[in-house]
This record gives C-alpha cells, sequence and structure tokens, in this order.
C-alpha cells in the first residue's frame, strides 16, 4: 500500500528493458547520438511540430532552465502558491534565473483562474523600474491536486500572459496523466492553447530520471544548450536519458502507464466516497486527496499504508478540516495495484 | 577503435546488472533509502573515516556544488587553466559560486607546481577589499593530461591553501585511475594530503551517471542538501544513483575497472613508442597523448579511429608540434578491448 | 505643496555645507579617511556599542547588502507583503542575495504581528532540503504606512526569529523619524530589541544620497567590505557620503530634520481630520494616508498639489475605499513648510 | 605631493557650485527631473546621435552594468590582463552578469593588440555547448598604464568582435584625458571606431561621484533600467548626479580639466626624463610610470608625496625592474599644482 509518491515506484519494465538494450557498443556523449536524434523526431511527431528539445534528469532542473531562460532576472513568474516550483524545488526557479521572483496566486484546487491572474498582472503595471517585469506564467499540467486544466482554460491564462508579453510554461511533471483524461491532443493543450515551453516529465510515469524541455518555437530555444551544460545538466552518457524517453514514448507506453494510474487513482477515489471519504478535488490525474479523521488515518498507517499528510489553502469554498481530522494525498503509479487499493479502501471503510 | 572519450563506452556489466536489481518494489524517493545510506557507510570505509556524501549525476554538477559550497561569490578559485572546471563546464563554477572567479595557472602535464601556486597567491593580499579573496584550491587526480599527483605533491599544494584559508578541492573524475596507479590509499592521497572535499566519479569509471561529493569533515557539509537540491541535482528515484554507486564500490569493482582501463592505455603508450610516437606526458592513467604526423592522423582517422585531436599549453620544454603534425588524445575506458589498442598501433607504425 | 516623497526634497543646508566643507585637500579614497572614522565612533556613541558601519549611496544597496549578508541563497527574508524590498527595489534582494526568497506576510498599517509571523515560521519546516530555509526578518521602522514599532513589538518579533536562527534586519530608511516619535534610545529600538543589522538612512532625512548599513556584532561583518565593493557601492571619493553622515549626526541634526517632518506630518493629520478627513492609520513618522473623495483629489491635483496615489491591502478593518474615493499618499520632509500644509488642508476642507 | 589617485583630489569648484545649485526647490526622484534631461541631451550633442543614458555613482556600477547587459552568464568578457575589471573591482563583472567569465589577455603598455584578440577569439569556436560563448570585449580608454587606443586602433579590435558578434564596451573612467590628447571627436573614438557602450567617467575628471553609462544604440538598452535599479544604483534624489554631470559638460570643462591633468602628467614626465627616470610607456593621459631606484623613492616617500608602487606584466621588451628598483605610478590630477610636480621632479633628481 504505498501511494507515497509515484517517486517510490521504480522504473517501468519497458523503459528498463531500453536502458539494458541501450548498452550496446559505444556511442558518443553529451546527446551527440542517434537515440536522442530519434528521440526529438518522436516529440516532434507527438506534438505535431518541429521542436527543440533538452532532456534532463529531473523535473526541478527542467522548470527552473525552462523559467531562467523565458525570464530576466528582473522578472516576475506567476503560478500557483501551492505549485511544485513555488514550495519544493528550494528555490531553484530563483537560483537559475538569477534571481526572479515568483508570485504566487490562489485558486481552489491549485488552479488558476484567468480573474486572479488578471488582477496580480493589474499589480505590475506603471511603477518601472521600481517593479520586478512580469515575465512568465507557470501552469501544472496535472496540478498539485490532481485536477487538471482543459484547452480553453490553458487559453484563456495564456491570452493574458501573452499580452503582457509574457512566456507561458507548464510544468508537466504529470502530463501523460492529464492528457490521457482529456479528448484532446498533445498539441491542443500545449502550443495550440499558447503554452511556449514545456517540462515533459517521464520520471513520475515510469522513467528512472528523464525529463524534457519541449520548446514548441525552436528558434527561441538559443543557447538553451549552454544554459544546460553550465547547469550540470548535459549528461556525459546521454544515450542512457534518450533510452528512457524513447521506450517511454514507443507504441504509447507513456499514455498506457499513465492510464493505469489514473485508473488506480478513480478506484481509489470511487471505494473511499463510497466509505463516505469524498475526496475534496475531482480526481482528474493520479492524486487523491482525502479527508479522513484522525483515527481512520492512524489505522491506515499501522497496517502499513505509505502516504503523507498534507496541509492547503486550496480546498473548495465550504471544505475545512475539522480538529480530529487530516487531510491525506494518496498518489497511484504506473505500478499501482487493484489489492492495494482495495485493501486501502477497506481499512479506511471500516467503522 | 573508440578513444574518443571514457564517456563513449556504455555501462559496465555489473553496474547495469545492479540498476535492474534496485527495481524492486517501493523506496522512498530524494535518497531516504537503505542503498543510499549502504553508500555512504561504503564510501566511509574506503576513506577510512566518516564522511557526508551528496550523489549527483554529473562531473559538472559535483564540482560546481563543490566549489560553491567552499567559495563565497567573491573568492577565487585556482586550478591549472586546462582544467575541466576552466574549459569545459561552460561557466558552472561561476554560476553555482555567484560568479566566483576562477584562476588559471600554467603547469607542465596539466599539474600544478608549488612555486607556481604560491607566487599566483602572492598576488592576492594586501588589496582588500578591491580584490577577490582566494577561496578554494581544485587540483584534477588524475589531471587532464593524465598525470597523477602523489601524496607529497598534494600535501605540499594543500598545505599553501590552507596557510591562506583556502579550501582544497579534488576533481575526481577519474580518481580510480589514479588511485590503482599509486602505492597509497585512498585516504593517504586525499584528506591525509589536505584534500577537503573530492568529486569523486563513477560515470567515466564505467556508471551511467554517478558521481558523489565527499566531504572529508562532514560538519562542513551543511546546507548542502538544499544547495544541491536547488541545483535541480537531487534525483527523486534516487535508488538507482545509489545502486550505480553500490555496484561501482561493492568487491573492488572500481579497481578493477580502472586498472584495466589503465593497461590499455598503456599497452597504447608502449605500442606507440615502440613505433616512434613517444606520449608527450607520462601515461599514468587511462589517457595517452601523442603527436602524429598529419599524415599517419589521416590513415588512422581513415580506418574508422575515433578520438580527439587537442591543443595544448601544457607540453614539456622542448616538446612542440611541427606544422605537420597533431596531438591526439587517446583515452581508454573499462571497455577497451586489446585488440582495438592493437590495430591502431599497427595503423600508426605502418611506414 | 509637494508631499511626493521624501526624495522630492533637497539636502538640508547642515549637510550641504559639511559636503562643502570636506571638499579641502587630498583624501585617500575608498574610506580610508579620517571624515569616514569619525562617523563609524559617532554611530558607535549612538548606538552605544561597537558598530561596524559601511556607507552606501542608496537604501536599495542598503537593504540588499543588508539581506545578502544574512541570507543563503536558499534562504527566506520574511517581511511585510508591502514592505519597500517586496515592491519598490526590483527584486535587488534577490540579485545581491543570489537567488534568496521574499515571503510577503499581511498586517495592519504595514505592521508584522509576532502570530502572523509565528504561523509563517511553522510552514517552513520538516519539509528540507526541498523548501527555502527561514534566515532573515526584515522590519521596517518607521513602516510603509508611517506607523512604528516599539521596542517591545521589536523584540517579541525578533525572539521568534532568533529560535529559527534567522537574523534580524530592520529597513530604517526613516529611522530618526521613528526614533523621535518614541520614548526610547536608539540602542533600545535595535540591537537591545533583538536587531542585527540596520539600514540606518540620511537619503531620507536630509541628505543627498548616503545609507548606512550598521552592524551591531562586528564580528559578523566579516567580508562585507568584497560585498560592497563587489556590487560597485564603495564610493571612491568616499570622504563625500561621510562628510553627509557627519553633519546629519553632528550636534542631533537628524532628530532635529525628522521632528520637523514628523510635526509637518502630524499638521496634516490634524487638519485633514478636522476637515472630515481622517488619515487610515495612525501618524506616526512623517507620512499620512487619507481617503479623498475623487472630487476633492481632483481640486487638489488642479491646485498643483503634488503626491500620489495608493493602494494598500493593510487598511484596518472595516476601512474600504468607496467607488469615488482615493488613497492618498503625503509625505513630510524637512523642508515641508507650514505654509504648504495650510494650504493643502484648506483645498481639502472646502466644500 | 599627492600623486595616489585621481580618487584623493575633490571636486572641482564648477562641480561643487552645480551641486549646490540643484539644491533648489523640489524635484522628482529617480531621475524624473529636467536636469538628467539636459544631461541626456548634451550627450547627444558629444556623440553627434541619439544615445541612452544611465547615471551612477561609481565606475565599478558603471563597468558592471554595462558587462552584464551585453554579456548572458554563460559569456565571455575579453579585456586586457591588468584592467580595472579584471583586478581592482572584486568580481563585479562575474556578480552582474550572473557568473560571467573574464579572459584577460596580455598587451605591452595595457593595450591589446588586434592579433592577440584573434588568437584568444579562436581558442572559443566549435566546443559548444562546453565552453563558454564570447560575447563582450572590453578596452580601457586610457588604459591602466596610461596610454590610449587611436581610433584605427579600436575600429580593427572591434571588427574582430562584432565578426564574432560580440560586443564592444569602453571604460572610460579617464575617457576625457584620452580624448583630450587625440585629434578626434568623441564620436570618433566611440561609436564611429564600433564602440556600443561607453561607461564614461566624471568622478576622476573632478566630480564627487558620477559615472553614465552610454548606449550608442537606444534600442539595446531595454530594461537597462530595471537592471540599475535591481542593483541599488538608481539614486533617489537623482537630480544631483545629473548637476554633477551637467556642469563637467558644461563650456567644455571636462576637456579642460583634463587637459590640466595631462599637462600635469607631461610635466612629471618630461622632469623625471631629464633627471634620467624616462616613463615605462608614453604618457598620453595623466599617468606616468617610471621606474625608480629604491633610495630614491624613499627619499621622496619620505618627502611626503603619495603614490602606489606597482607591479605589472605589460612592460616593454627589454624593459625590468632591477632588485633595487621600483616601478611607481603617478597620477596627476584636476587639482594637481605645477609646484608638487617641480618638488616631485628635483627630489627624485637630487643626486
Amino acid at each position: 500500500m504505498n501511494f507515497a509518491s509515484d517517486n517510490t515506484a521504480g522504473i517501468a519494465p519497458e523503459i528498463l528493458q531500453a536502458l539494458v538494450a541501450a548498452n550496446d557498443g559505444y556511442a558518443l556523449g553529451y546527446g551527440n547520438d542517434d537515440l536522442t536524434r530519434s528521440v526529438e523526431r518522436r516529440l516532434g511527431e507527438i506534438f505535431e511540430r518541429d521542436v527543440a528539445v533538452f532532456l534532463v534528469p529531473t523535473g526541478t532542473a527542467a522548470n527552473a532552465l525552462a523559467l531562467a531562460h523565458f525570464s530576466p532576472p528582473w522578472g516576475a513568474v506567476f503560478a500557483h502558491a501551492e505549485a511544485h516550483i513555488m514550495t519544493d524545488e528550494c528555490g531553484a526557479p530563483e537560483f537559475f534565473g538569477g534571481g526572479l521572483k515568483l508570485v504566487g496566486l490562489p485558486g481552489v484546487g491549485c488552479k488558476l483562474a484567468p480573474e486572479t491572474l488578471a488582477a496580480a498582472l493589474a499589480q505590475y503595471s506603471g511603477h518601472a523600474p521600481h517593479q520586478v517585469v512580469p515575465a512568465a506564467l507557470s501552469l501544472t499540467q496535472a496540478s498539485e491536486a490532481g485536477t487538471i486544466y482543459r484547452a480553453d482554460e490553458i487559453a484563456a491564462l495564456a491570452r493574458l500572459a501573452h499580452a503582457r508579453g509574457m512566456a507561458v510554461h507548464m510544468d508537466g511533471a504529470r502530463f501523460a496523466n492529464a492528457l490521457t483524461r482529456l479528448n484532446a491532443s498533445a498539441a491542443d493543450i500545449t502550443w495550440r492553447s499558447g503554452v511556449d515551453v514545456l517540462s515533459f516529465g517521464a520520471t513520475k510515469g515510469g522513467a528512472m530520471a528523464a525529463e524534457a524541455v519541449v520548446f514548441f518555437d525552436p528558434a527561441k530555444a538559443e543557447h538553451m544548450g549552454e544554459r544546460r551544460k553550465r547547469a550540470g545538466h548535459l549528461l556525459s552518457k546521454h544515450r542512457f536519458v534518450s533510452a528512457q524517453f524513447q521506450a517511454f514514448l514507443a507504441d504509447d507506453c507513456w499514455l498506457r502507464l499513465a492510464r493505469h494510474a489514473n485508473a488506480m487513482a478513480d478506484r481509489l477515489a470511487s471505494g473511499l466516497a463510497a466509505a463516505g471519504h469524498a475526496p475534496v478535488w475531482p480526481v482528474e490525474a493520479n492524486l487523491v486527496f482525502v479527508i479522513l479523521p484522525k483515527a481512520v488515518e492512524g489505522r491506515l498507517k499501522a497496517a502499513g499504508a505509505r502516504y503523507y499528510v498534507r496541509s492547503s489553502d486550496s480546498l473548495p469554498d465550504g471544505v475545512a478540516l475539522g480538529p480530529d481530522e487530516l487531510l491525506v494525498r494518496l498518489v497511484a503509479s504506473f505500478s499501482t495495484r487493484d489489492a492495494d487499493v482495495d485493501r486501502f479502501v477497506e481499512l479506511a471503510a471500516k467503522a
């Protein structure tokens, strides 16, 4: 019953196999190999356009490199106050961005509403050069709450950002989980909706350590190679990060793995709801947030269930934690099994 | 005949097997797993003392994190002018170090002499606060030329550094290659000789992407965890970088792999010397630098040999490139085979 | 009727005279002159202890240098959300601090309450190394709202900060305005209440361009000289910034100038209150914030009054702007005259 | 007999008077005043084109802001190894530039030769993304040795830089001293020869603390306002830095002051040469470098002469310090008097 994080799962078999297969013979380092070229081509197919691709080993690196690339040091990056870049990357965007400023905004279910963004942007006007300059909007898809943005929601936010000359970044650590849930293509919910650069995650989805920074306008990627190298994120035996992506993207493996994780989250959600513990937010990806009585939570922990207790300022109106309750985050992954889900639900349901 | 880099080789079988084995079950992310603890203990055994260990995926990350940790932004880091941190990391130390300054010094065979360091340090005195402040010395072991520092050479340099309050960093991307050549322990050529922090490389030695920053005084590692995280170098599925190190360090695998690489370099060196192409520097690790007539070099290239042509300001007195000659760098690795070496030598020897 | 800023006033005559007098003969540059030594001594007297002093030309420099000195790049600096460092320095603390993070907190009248700080700090615990680390608290005295902290209020906040190992910084751009209002010594409201470093402003008080970073523990100022130089804030003809401070601090000139400015603010406040426009916050320094009907405001502007219209999230409970109202900030300075105050009040009072 | 630095002199009377005069009445802060506009216009006249101007209080700030503006963090800035930015600014360019790299080049008399630059640039090619990228060339006019670049020399260097996409920066801390010596206009030795941005110094020339960053293509100055503000270099009572420049540039005051300083240097040089101490470099600005026997130097010091003893790697071929000799730097300023020069020469001449 490990629901602690998508990171506690290992490597999906398809991807591990590809790593082993990639170990044959010699290959030039630093991305000058055929496997890397083929990953770039495959991403071009998936996104239905030429893209510039930079593979890195962590999501923090992908996010920070992308944001630093689109924001000057005096820039402001707007994101939800509970986004990963705000709370879990120890200031990486500020470091990579030479001291840029993150501006955290509220929003139920960790999603930003256009009105919220518009109101915030209105505060950044007419006070040059005393104030930082809006430079980028960062959206998380799926969000930290496991909710997702529809294409029209992204487009509405992106329009506001572009109108101010800002770039739109998408933190897609769980991009596959979002995509498989929507009746849309990868292109639809990225560049066709105004996304300029995507942190495309494979690690949480089943890879070992593989994330891609995808620029939808390759002309805007100039000197990203130097930026990545200088951050220590250009892998020398680069073929092995490419191999992970190759397998991840082959034969819709990434979507299959994500569908499984989402299905496990759904199973958790419906089981818990039936037991009187309805999730606080719609379960749209592989995350389930549920308020549990402390007594129930203690029973689950005692039974060996692994997960994190969280706090959040983004609960829906009318939802609040009682003094004897906890907010529990459950994460399903490609490797989550029915049996674990069912046992968890059963334990949570017991009177 | 691939002698381009230790990076063009793949993963040593022992290490690849460990990666596969580590994929069993769930493990907490970010280094909170048993495998990571065991690597830390193993490094303590190897270095005969308590150490603080931070695993990262690249050597550039290891070097830049270590140097930034020991140098303030107004610090100067002294190193050989042809060291990797000077010429091949696209300014990573400057970036991680908030704008620190690298000071490049000359030295035959890419090694620093104490007199050279002393003379350089003498220039940094009595001019505060207009001048940057000597903060660290970085030695490369084995050097970019494939030469190595003896324990007493390290100690002499470290004494000069410590007398100025500087830290001593060792770039050990090829530490194993140096160690196996010396009649000394890992402790002898590091902290017992005054090294404060080591970038201990496994990647070039046979791992996929695994380097360790090793602090010999754990008290000096405070907040290195935040520094690594903020740089995007804390791997989420951390067990897989630990697994590489575990296998690398188990049963002297690392030394065995290094001995093979060194032996292949020796075989190259003696073969080439016999053919009239004596290496320009002593071959002490897995690198061979040799001056070849352009005609010979063309023949080798035509035959499919892979290597890099280099230039260097560190040639010994009296050694110089003629107009029809090239300086060629040959790198042997754990996977280099006798047959390739012999064929290369044969081609180079042909009249 | 210029109430736009303390910056729109010129130089107080006493200080201008000192500048002229300091122009006699030669003096070593970069602070190696007698005038600078005497300012350091005088500040020691005023604060009743040995201090380390670094003079710089702007308040932004003073704040950013001080905060960067006490916060690592992965540090968090807590301050009121409307503090100058948060909104008016274009990210200077982030720049000087290598990407540190500013955390803005709410508080009526731009003052922080201990409960607010305690609650915020509680969010920064147990999540290392993913989260930035509380490093400093910055208090503004007098605040951007013209309110002031009493010694016991500072002490209560400082205790919370010190308990977390944080430093306490005071932005004293209007320190004199606060001090003259309190029945306390300069020492009482700084180091005796737990302040570690003060940005001691003279510019707004009547100097041309002169601010002092004052360390109450000189041992903690190590390498601040390099930090200042490297930021371009060590003036070459340094005697002229020292001369400003010398005159400012001589014969209680600084307190006299501040008392005048405060008195003018009081006169404005009582006049406006009598006219039905009571200030929204207590007028404790040289700033008056008042809500005016747009019609009144238009009349004032037409008559040539200069001031800024502001917005604020720190209004007291129950105070809000109506649709036909504006929040107006009026700043008095050493050079404000009764006649201008009275004319402004008269215009504001007209039915 | 103060020849220590141009910084040891005070403020020229014309400029001090202007400071006093500028103190009349109120003026908007931060450069939104008429005086600032008029300085911008005046600089446009002097340089015969539209320019963008940013006034700051120190030369270090001017240089670091300019270089950071034209170099990305992964950029390399080429300059003479003994340039002020290399040795006397405590890493300011690296700090402002987010960790850019300064590359020091040799050259007799602290001047760069085109061949030297070309050879250095040739080393930065074909190794992306491992190597920093040539971004700017910085020339010092007059140089640290008091030598000057002719227009054609600047143009030859600038052509090499521009061919590599680099910007050309001129550190003009002593620009006036150079200009008055040449039969050329300010435009000729700046933008007409390929200079993109100039640090135009007034401080050494007679101001209190006033330097201008002058962009010859205003379109390239975008967001320099934020950059300056964020560095703490936007003065609040900005009219006083503008007043200095206004007086400095009015009625050719700046050229008159520089001519005097140069004439005093000439007088020193010819006197010393007649006494057997010929300057080591041509005296082209207000600096005289001369090798003196230690005995002579001791006599001068005992008589109260102030100057600095220097070392340099840029002495002309065949010139070297004997064991009983010292290299002495003598700086003349707008305030240097004949009598002091003559007394110095007399003392140096005594057998």
